[in-house]
């Protein structure tokens, strides 16, 4: 994909969905801790990990978190979304090597002030709800349509 | 800091607090999206940003929800804690070079259930509140002190 697009607050219909699909990989926790400082052991440290309550290495909650910021700010509703608030409810761990689907659906809309209420869910490859919450976003107004911005590649060095 | 400590439930009191203070730099605001695939040009694409509402690059909001993790995963209560929810309000933008002190402060304590509620709040360098929120967690209850893991280091080549 080479054009990143939003969808405006007319285009927007309730039950309208977006998902990405992740598997966490240990350079995705390093990465997190590192943008983060986040070094809690439960997540860097998998002997401490293997004694804690999940007894293996998990994902950082807020990994979850950023994942549905960004079907938020890159598909729905995209870019020129105004973040206003999120819940996150943290029900299941993510191990390594788990599969999340991460999807927000739009539940709400106001067309007194564009604000758009959207269910947001991760499931694993069991299906099991790892993460639920609700996002409130002001939606925008304008389309966007642009280039994709091409990231810098991230290496880990030890 | 060579260790890193929790505190435990029975440790914790009614307004313990512990913060980080982080300025942001556009090597987090890459690190982020590199770690989220969040490529919202709001964040990553200064031409676009201009013309958005803010009309400068800000960060993602979820890298101060991710600031507001590390403090309760490395700080207040630390390794061992159980984050069961999190709730965030994104108040104002944090700009390229703005520096923002993350605070977390116990609000709450259920003995029953070891449940702790946690005031979030993330305030920029003219004391204005840019995110609040509350974080629910259940608290160690044993006592951990580790060697602190010592990090990669991310390089980002374009």
């Amino acid at each position: 994909m080479s054009r990143i697009e939003n969808r405006t607050f007319d285009e927007l219909q309730i039950g309208d969905s977006a998902s990405i699909v992740r598997t966490l990989t240990f350079k995705d926790i390093e990465l997190f801790a590192a943008m983060s400082g986040d070094v809690n052991p439960a997540h860097v440290d998998p002997e401490f990990a293997r004694s804690d309550m999940f007894h293996k290495v998990v994902a950082h909650g807020m990994w979850g978190g950023a994942l549905i910021s960004t079907v938020l700010g890159t598909k729905l509703p995209g870019p020129g979304t105004f973040y206003l608030a999120q819940t996150l409810r943290f029900r299941r761990p993510i191990g390594l090597g788990d599969t999340v689907t991460v999807t927000v659906k739009v539940a709400q809309k106001s067309g007194q002030d564009h604000r758009v209420s959207l269910d947001c869910a991760a499931l694993n490859q069991r299906g099991e709800v790892v993460i639920e919450g609700v996002a409130d976003v002001i939606a925008p107004m304008e389309k966007v349509s642009r280039e994709r911005v091409t990231l810098s590649d991230v290496a880990l060095r030890k």
